[in-house]
């Protein structure tokens, strides 16, 4: 860390800054220059972030200059992670030598439209299912999902195709029916910041999807990231789904750029939503190689066998000619970028 | 709702947006132009959601045109609503007709700090309590509250001082233990699109204070409240406390204009905190100002009777001369508003 | 500065900065830390900037501690600093001790129309006029304004009714006919992060108006005016008007913090444009309060005689009884803080 | 257009709006629902522009449902253009069916500067050249580029090599000179808003190659291409260069949307500057790729032989292995997106 005095701060009011950080075992470094006197500090970070040294008299700001994350950090972790997911024996992998593509409805309606929806998506290449059960939305008059229902048709649809399947659990309550359910959890772009429900997706033993939160910087996804972990579940993959900016023509901005720095910055695998992101049906195949090209581990596509009738999102929803585009380039692009298509296996490590 | 079809659309494809719309017992205008034809539609909007029509062929956009709140838009409910805050028999509004100073510190510590700070608070005028107990932070490695101990402390307080207590809840779980101590619940700015939570405060009982999502649209805001709204709950108080933008040396950017837009689109109070908001002592004062000017119903800050040594924002919690200066403005500016101060009182309508 | 070392640096990385440093006269700190060294700069800062320590092997970051502007700071200008406006022997202060009045239409359309906008204005407690000749505009095919013909009607106007007359200036070479006719010259939102211009206005003679670019920090803000200042003209008031957010309800939302921000950053005079920020008639009162209550030196704002056939922002405008309510508000508010009206005087400093 | 109407509006606030919309020749279609009365228009979308419909009485809101740009509109010029830059006789295309790359210093700082830089860029499969002799910067102390002596060192660097050059205009009265110099001429994101400037390239009869502003929507950015346009020149190349957001680990946001929305709306070709983008040469080669992959129809590239001593924008300019990494991605990727790259020919159209 480092303090940066007003220039009117005394010589005291350095002093008292030294004081305090040396009282918690700190060391501090006074570099004193002409206009104003800069104080770098080594030692616990933790233990300096409780001395609130921001609040102090002659403070006029302090720069944190290592990153606030541990366990999902890549620094001390410099090989980057594979995931696992689905069960023993029958495996697919989300890591840095694959290329994972996850497909299904983005919700779950009838038996009739998941299994013709997952079918779709496993005939153009998908190895894991989507679909939700639970859906967050904005208003409370909108298609809420069908719960428990939703992911008992979930589960038989994967199950019959040989497909692993994620989907969302919102409540922290429905942690548990959701775990008996599915081979991955996802925490939407919502839920991010809900502290309770990260611990208790953390606590679970399956492995999660955490999309980034629409206006969430990359650090503080990868803090939510850590707030799982630090409950003992480093089986985590970070989606990006496109963050809240001023252009009105798509629903987000895909952030592309947050790809490749979530891989420099965190050993976990990184998946790209283009759908939420953009909204739009004509954009997800554009955006689909763009995210393959700038280097993602997978991509989560929604796909749906009727998208005029779907009860949720179908304007981005997939099919036809579009989703045969995205196959191709789903066979096409990866192995330029040295990935191999994510087959389930039985070898895992 | 209008839709505008693409340039290129057939007379088949309007006749099909037709024929859906009047399936659901909806009238549709067509109004055929040179280059498009647009198509208003007259009825039961929450229908014509579920007809999903922005993915049918030849659309090229929906225009929602009314609001997709009710229970607490202010059209069918023009007068501006009080909620009562406190045990019956002591109870203070907040509403349009008083001013409300809502005062404590962000986080419960001890007893001694929680009976500090409140006591500084009411000596400024304030009329309600405000202290976290549970506080959801972006790092797990932050301070997180006292939790009940710290519902206990301050529910203690605020009784020893006659002062109704606000309090955040972030778990749903959680909102029994909250309720049992406090007079309000808040649910913060990281929570505000977490349904779960929305749907519980909204069956408890208790008035409730919801700030809006850094991040969320003045619609969205009211969507999350008619959440709550609809759990039978209409004493909701909201609380702008700042929108993310680019600015930087302000921690959020105090979006001053959604107090006049809140009271306009609905009949619910509107307060401001501007700690929050700015996460800088300086500016507190000058933006509380603001506030009042601009018609807020009422103020939420942080003071602290010793901001060097708290545990959760220091740098923004008032004491001293800030709070001198606060207190004054509270005095002066609400009756040049038309406004008085929000007493206890016994008489509720 | 403040250079940060990735943890990777080796000693030689060091001192190769160290070195460089030390070759254009600095002096180098030097602080080992366990994961990372930090390394303070003192000296001159114009000099650090040009090494490009940022591209150097094993730095991770460069922190400038100290603001990049220096004429238009206020830490070596402690005191306030007021600009005035007007014809020796008839000159309207803008500054700490005042609150100045500035309003008139978007556009000047005809001699008529400004004329009773005006006039409109005068009754309304305004003492400097404004109206638009050279109209910048996000369409090649909306009204660019009546250009030197506006200017005329603007100078003519401002003349029988004894305002000093503010207009804006929009190309370099439009400098000096608009010098011939204003007493001010504004440089819009749209222009703020044009030099060329910038430098024109700063050798132009006349004070200037500086709006804030709706997508500039208060940083670059400032940074723009020292492009005037820097030209020898210190003549300068900064105006907030809005910047750009993800929030629909308005065209831009105010930055109420903007005001005292700037105003301890910097010794210059600032204005608020409500008109421009919100885009919204109802919302102009409430804003304009928010600003005087926020510290603000002084309004713009728009005024129309008939809104519904302005040739611009006929939406913003004001009449009837809004402009009432306006002047209402800049005759009681502004000596609550502490300010008298700005009026034409003869005495200056 | 569309025209809401208030929920209280009354009959004659709709006949109003009607009989405006009529004399000017426009068609007016009512539908009267329960809440709310629509208001359909038909006709000459620029003479409804000045009727000024938001600011009548009733008026709730006015949907623009067509595009305000024309020239550049790919609705009325469905075939994607190619421009072609550099002299007669040795012409590169910019355009649908080839991949131009464009690479050059970020500032021209002196003639072996120059040639070394450019001898990478055209080592690394460059065929046209870049280089900034006018550089808009935010602060007055920083390097503002050798100007007209830049020119010259461009202009026979690119003579020497064989490349045709771009670079920037900052004012307009450097047009002519920098057209005796220079092949097109760059419109900087500063300056996307600058009409007179947009204007007088639009009639100096170069190709121009138009940034977006880093806080301009793809429509404002059209419309910047349409006063150029307007001027009689179409020979336009749109340039993305990242978009201002929350996000701080990047300098902007590269909206990677914007490439197939741009292409969708306009004729004109779109590349990408993915230096700019990021500030971070770390990100260049994935960006690059990602690009590529969403269809750009070329990349323009910051390269440096000595970053560390660049007196611009060193950190983000490539050189060694990186610059190695993208020329092999530029080789490789375009061919699988149907493209070939853009060598110098004589055949034009």
């Amino acid at each position: 860390m480092v303090v940066v005095m007003l220039p009117g701060a005394t010589p005291e009011d350095v002093s008292h800054v030294v004081e305090r950080v040396e009282a918690v075992g700190g060391e501090a470094f006074v570099s004193v220059g002409v206009d104003r006197t800069i104080i770098g500090l080594v030692g616990d970070i933790d233990s300096f972030h409780h001395l609130n040294l921001r609040a102090m008299r002659g403070v006029a700001a302090v720069y944190r200059i290592s990153v606030p994350y541990k366990l999902v950090s890549r620094q001390h972790h410099p090989d980057r992670s594979t995931v696992w997911v689905g069960r023993p024996g029958r495996q697919v992998p989300i890591g840095p030598a694959t290329f994972t593509f996850i497909a299904g409805p983005c919700a779950v309606e009838s038996p009739d439209q998941t299994l013709e929806a997952a079918t779709m998506a496993r005939a153009a290449g998908a190895t894991v299912l989507r679909g939700g059960a639970f859906k967050p939305r904005t208003s409370p008059y909108a298609f809420q999902g069908l719960g428990v229902r939703g992911l008992e048709i979930l589960a038989a649809v994967g199950q019959s195709l040989g497909l692993p399947v994620v989907t969302e659990v919102v409540d922290p309550r429905d942690v548990e029916v959701v775990c008996e359910h599915a081979d991955m959890l996802q925490v939407g772009s919502a839920s991010m910041g809900n502290s309770g429900l990260l611990e208790a997706v953390g606590e679970a033993g399956k492995p999660v999807l955490l999309k980034r939160g629409m206006t969430a910087t990359i650090e503080e996804w990868l803090m939510a990231a850590e707030y799982v972990a630090q409950r003992g579940n480093l089986e985590i993959v970070l989606c990006e789904r496109g963050i809240r900016t001023f252009e009105p023509t798509t629903r987000n901005t895909l952030d592309v750029s947050a790809v490749p720095i979530a891989q420099i910055e965190s050993h976990l695998p990184v998946v790209v939503d283009p759908s939420h992101a953009s909204g739009r049906r004509d954009l997800v195949v554009p955006l689909s190689r763009a995210a393959i090209a700038a280097g993602a581990d997978g991509l989560m596509v929604d796909v749906h066998p009727d998208p005029e009738v779907a009860l949720c999102d179908g304007p981005q929803s997939l099919h036809g000619p579009e989703l045969r585009a995205l196959a191709q380039a789903v066979r096409q692009l990866p192995p330029m970028m040295g990935r191999k298509p994510a087959e389930p296996t039985t070898v895992t490590p």
